[in-house]
């Protein structure tokens, strides 16, 4: 399957929204508020600069992915960057999200990031976990009972990181 | 020394902003925009609901620093708080940072969360590690390099967490 990116627009928006409500709505992988709308999604997933939204479609154009990166913190820790990914539900298993994981390392490192931090990866999200260690993330922190999944309760909340000054 | 705490609120904003804008233009310990300004300041210290700020004054009203706390991440993650704690220069060293994190810590257990979670605490500052170590909180991860300190240079910027629900 060949994926073309592109930088997301608000025009995007009626087709980003769906990916991002499904997820939002399962509570099994992010931290963000259930009752998220679309203008709170908006605001949510296309802040603006710093942070940059991709979007990884098809050779039809069909959406299949997107994701948001940017510095993880300002000042003092502005040299480390952050990022969040979503895939359709219709289009998981397919390398989307590998796809977008290392273009995005790309465009950190181009951006002159030192690393690149996962503030919040539900340890229950094994698929996402294994996926971001063959990409060269480490574990470097757990949040006892951080995540409440909806069925498996409470589970830890990781912190990953990846260097991108070696490479 | 008898500390008074009380909500603060955007009339207190010029008692406030002197004491936040000398820690971020410091950029030893938090990792705000040097560039920070009174307007920005205020958003950042007095967002809102859900999350609230306090304000600790000595017996003559002379505010000696503040804190800001509310839940750390939304949806699956609103169980855990977050705190930021401020101290006036000129107060520092007499037991003011413990007396906010131990009222921060009532306060959160009073809210209902679980856990307490500092995000981002500079390795470098090791009176504040200590201050929290000593308050039960532990070091639960550290992203290597993450605080670009202005002498030290890139140090860790460590997680740590404290359980609420044991005590």
């Amino acid at each position: 399957m060949s994926l073309h990116f592109r930088p997301a627009t608000e025009a995007d928006w009626p087709r980003l929204w769906p990916i991002l409500h499904e997820i939002v709505l399962a509570q099994e992988t992010y931290t963000y508020d259930p009752g998220m709308d679309s203008e709170a999604g908006v605001r949510t997933w296309l802040p603006g600069p710093p942070d940059r939204a991709w979007l990884a479609s098809d050779e039809h154009g069909t959406v299949l992915g997107s994701y948001k990166s940017g510095p993880n913190r300002a000042g003092p820790g502005a040299h480390v960057a952050t990022a969040s990914y979503i895939v359709a539900a219709t289009a998981r298993g397919k390398g989307v999200g590998r796809a977008m994981v290392l273009h995005s390392l790309e465009q950190a490192r181009a951006g002159g990031f030192r690393g690149i931090q996962f503030n919040a990866v539900a340890a229950s999200n094994v698929y996402a976990v294994k996926l971001y260690e063959d990409l060269g993330f480490r574990v470097v922190g757990a949040v006892p009972g951080g995540f409440r999944h909806p069925r498996q309760g409470f589970v830890d909340l990781l912190i990953m990181y990846r260097d991108l000054t070696g490479d």
